[in-house]
């Protein structure tokens, strides 16, 4: 048990459930390595939201409210960490969940499929591996995608995200919405717009932004997606990074 | 398999090291996470030794053939990347080589053993847990060490090191040479000398000028001391990482 009063304790916290993840069977070595990155970049940011990624916040909830087809894509690290506010932006935004996995196996698909459902979603994407479509004919494990979900989707949120796997659906004319935090990643280069902070504070963010900007008609939010560059707000965060 | 002209190859080569230890049992997921957050602030160094690092190296080595017991302080994150160069560097320094675990099981400490002596290493001190002391009499998993080793050591190499431990170890007079690439770190404030570097690169630079450092005398060696500040050189790297 990690005591309440550990100066490091929100941080250990996220690290046991990475650990649980792991011990349960749907997060891949890899994926605990890659926490370890998000922690390091997450202590140089200052372990808070900045003014930087808010902006960048506002700008995603009006571009997913305003989609046709939005989709949540969730792998094992992110589902770990925030999988009950997934679930709530998810019905907030009217957007679908689909499961994507690096290191896809059978066995941790059916260990998410069976979370996402205690958790009170039924209808996750991504689970069948016969009704799976290749993204512009890539046949690549980094190009899947669900015929009703990611593959018809014209936005997509993802967060902790292959490299590869963003160049792929940029390359195919999806909003890609990133959630990164480090701003000089492949993937955080390559995104229409990328958050740059932490999931554990950047989804509960979404939710609160969404909630307010339900009741706001299209011009306003088409206002908030056109005053937002995405080159100068990761030229920032870049900025906020080195000031530490 | 990784093909050798993957941009990250090096990187993905360490990263599979990590998770053959972790597979092995002598490294905990914690471990993982740990790597990760090196893989980051080594990305953000630029993966090179800086002559930063180079001076600090320069500083630990001569600090070493100075010492009357120095230790080389080795943990599952070292041995998976370079227990060969340990063991080198070990014979040129006539230094020991003790296992500290922050998570100590019997289990990984007899996987270790068993490691070192199949690298040819036969006496790796900090095996035997019945015949540990604690530093300072502190009774924390935290103070362990072996008797004729680290709990006698003037000097103690220790790299990847937990903030409470290199405490300890400087608490008791050690004089403590860190290894670790996070100059914000509590372990790279704390030690005397702090080689900001990866120990893939750290250690057979170390082995390099052990080499010509052999041949040198004492006034020599004192004087590599004496030029060298560990605050300017921490403030130093950190400045380099800011540059990225």
């Amino acid at each position: 048990m990690i005591p309440r009063n550990h100066p490091r304790y929100t941080s250990l916290m996220l690290r046991e459930k990475i650990k649980k993840a792991h011990d349960k069977g749907y997060l891949a070595d890899s994926g605990m390595i890659a926490h370890g990155r998000g922690e390091a970049f997450d202590y140089l940011l200052g372990e808070r939201t900045t003014d930087n990624g808010r902006k960048a916040i506002e700008s995603a909830v009006a571009t997913l409210l305003l989609a046709k087809n939005p989709i949540i894509s969730v792998n094992g690290n992110s589902t770990a960490l925030v999988i009950n506010e997934f679930i709530e932006l998810a019905k907030i935004l009217n957007a679908k969940i689909e499961i994507n996995l690096f290191y896809r196996t059978k066995e941790r698909i059916a260990i998410m499929k069976e979370l996402y459902e205690s958790h009170g979603y039924i209808n996750v994407l991504g689970t069948d591996d016969k009704k799976l479509l290749y993204i512009d004919g890539i046949e690549s494990p980094r190009a899947t995608a669900s015929e009703n979900g990611i593959y018809s989707a014209d936005v997509v949120l993802v967060s902790l995200e292959d490299g590869d796997r963003a160049e792929i659906l940029v390359n195919n004319n999806k909003n890609v919405i990133a959630i990164d935090l480090n701003p000089l990643s492949r993937t955080a280069k390559m995104a229409n717009i990328t958050i740059v902070d932490n999931i554990v504070r950047a989804i509960p963010l979404m939710i609160e932004i969404a909630k307010k900007y339900k009741n706001k008609d299209n011009k306003y939010l088409k206002s908030m997606i056109n005053n937002f560059s995405n080159k100068i707000n990761l030229e920032e965060s870049l900025e906020i990074i080195k000031k530490t």
